[in-house]
């Protein structure tokens, strides 16, 4: 059992509190724009980067209430990035619902122009709850430098992301650079960091260690759960990272282990909408045969076990120890 | 002569000293953003920003090389909102070159998108540059406050601004409000209170009386200049403004003193593209001959005096009572 699992609740309360305070006294566009952000924000669940904030905190402090309050400031980051995220990538769906920029029923233009400012907003809200919490100052400037290079490094990496579609070849290398910028450093290392400073932790690099492996294997264990989960958790069709021609270990792998005929077959339908179910289905069948899915599923669990052998560098607390060991099988067999 | 006008040279050197550090060692996708944010970021001149947030720490304490390299994180941040707005107004242009996303030669989605992001970088390279500076911890947390709230009015005033088209009637205390929002407090007030909080300075609250009304007159007067300055200042058509259909105090003014015939001739051609230079002409003339013009070049003088008159709250040291003048005088004769 995770001790800062537990605290799920009181973030999801933390959040519904914050958006309930903005709502206050807003009218016109301002209210529907906070009350958008609300119900978007609100609708994703797993709450991954305030519990891993927690966990950095806990790492040289007891867990109070001002790591959770200020916690929720990664929320609101992550809704400000998936709202531009969609946009760019014209994505219609999100967390199982509509995506921000579908949410309004104006004109296409209009609607992209209001979910592209309320993203932004949704970035300032960011800033002000972290800064809003009383930790010492310069506790609080380290966490905010931290904060800025992990959107830093998260836009590098969907920069990379969005323009490999324009590259020739893609390198398993490339593939890592990105999950590195975008994943690692975003979902897990950036928000331990966060934490970490916020409570005064003194080898706040050594997190490194942890967060930036763990945070492969997790984008790696995600884009398998991409291929081979189930619609109903993944919160879009099962297809959809395929169709959108998504460049992953998998894929890579599939490339160099896969018959000619069978590579063939994959690139007749990467990247293109309106797979069918069959043919989807002989895609997910040519990677497992070939033996793809198992490489993957290998580099997957290198990646966490050096992620895990780094933990003695963090802490010798063993209750400690115990829940970085529990947070870190949570992210590889999905956060639940 | 201004005081703090003196350091322009010496913001642009910074910038240009931060963009090309930033270059160092990048490659591929990363450095083509870099260096396209640098060229759109160092050909804006006026840098108005940072010498108000100079301006407001002058209030405290000497001006030092620290405030001069803090300042520049304003010119970071307004081309993350300028690259944003001009992909939500579907503008091409902006001081005087191509806008941000016409600066790729990828299909139109990719272009945006890579702008987006682009944007956001900026952003996160705006907190980090004005967190890398060493003021005391303290005041280093108020300001980065102060320019988040200053983000988040800008960014309200920006929703407000692009649904206006939605509304059936404008009023002139509408038009007030998103210049306040998105004008006065951004331009003006924001800097000029994270100036004044980095210095210490006492009494920061005070400087609203100076930098709203100030904001205010100074939008007024831009939109007067969008309507009657030359295009070579503007950097865009002059016709720009009204082909979008800018709700102005002098339209709306017009609007309220021109005959019916006159008003007609006005919103036959107000946010439509491609006014001839007669037609413009003669708008431009109603506005002038019904009176429209004068009243608002009242309004602006009258919250320029405003400001003027709350100068002796905010000091009683003569030089800088000057200086504050002086700044709100090239303000509205429009900075150059």
């Amino acid at each position: 059992m995770s001790v800062v699992a537990q605290y799920k609740s009181q973030v999801d309360e933390e959040l519904g509190r914050f958006f309930t305070g903005r709502e206050l006294g807003k009218d016109g566009i301002e209210l529907r724009v906070i009350s958008a952000l609300k119900e978007f924000t609100m609708r994703g669940g797993k709450r991954v980067r305030p519990l891993f904030m927690i966990l950095g905190y806990w790492l040289n402090s007891d867990i109070d209430e001002r790591i959770i309050r200020a916690s929720i400031s990664l929320e609101l980051m992550q809704s400000y990035l998936l709202i531009h995220d969609d946009i760019i990538d014209q994505s219609p769906t999100r967390r199982g619902g509509p995506s921000f920029h579908k949410m309004w029923n104006y004109e296409e233009r209009m609607n992209e122009g209001i979910s592209i400012v309320a993203a932004d907003l949704a970035d300032a809200y960011s800033h002000e709850i972290l800064l809003s919490n009383d930790f010492p100052p310069e506790n609080l400037n380290r966490a905010m430098m931290a904060m800025s290079e992990t959107v830093e490094m998260t836009g590098i990496g969907q920069l990379m992301d969005i323009t490999m579609p324009l590259k020739d070849k893609v390198t398993l290398g490339e593939v890592t650079k990105v999950h590195v910028m975008k994943t690692a450093h975003y979902t897990v290392n950036g928000p331990m960091k966060m934490g970490a400073y916020l409570s005064g932790y003194p080898n706040v690099g050594l997190i490194d260690h942890y967060g930036i492996p763990l945070g492969i294997a997790f984008q790696i264990q995600d884009d398998i759960l991409g291929m081979y989960g189930d619609e109903k958790t993944l919160g879009k069709p099962v297809t959809s990272d395929f169709e959108e021609g998504k460049m992953t270990h998998l894929i890579l792998n599939a490339f160099d282990l896969a018959s000619e005929n069978d590579i063939k077959f994959i690139k007749k339908f990467l990247g293109k909408p309106g797979i069918s179910q069959s043919d989807f289905e002989e895609v997910r069948n040519i990677i497992k045969s070939s033996g793809a899915l198992a490489k993957t599923k290998e580099l997957a669990l290198s990646y966490y076990n050096k992620a895990i052998s780094s933990i003695p560098e963090l802490t010798d607390d063993s209750m400690k120890v115990k829940e970085l060991e529990e947070m870190a099988k949570r992210m590889v067999d999905r956060i639940n």
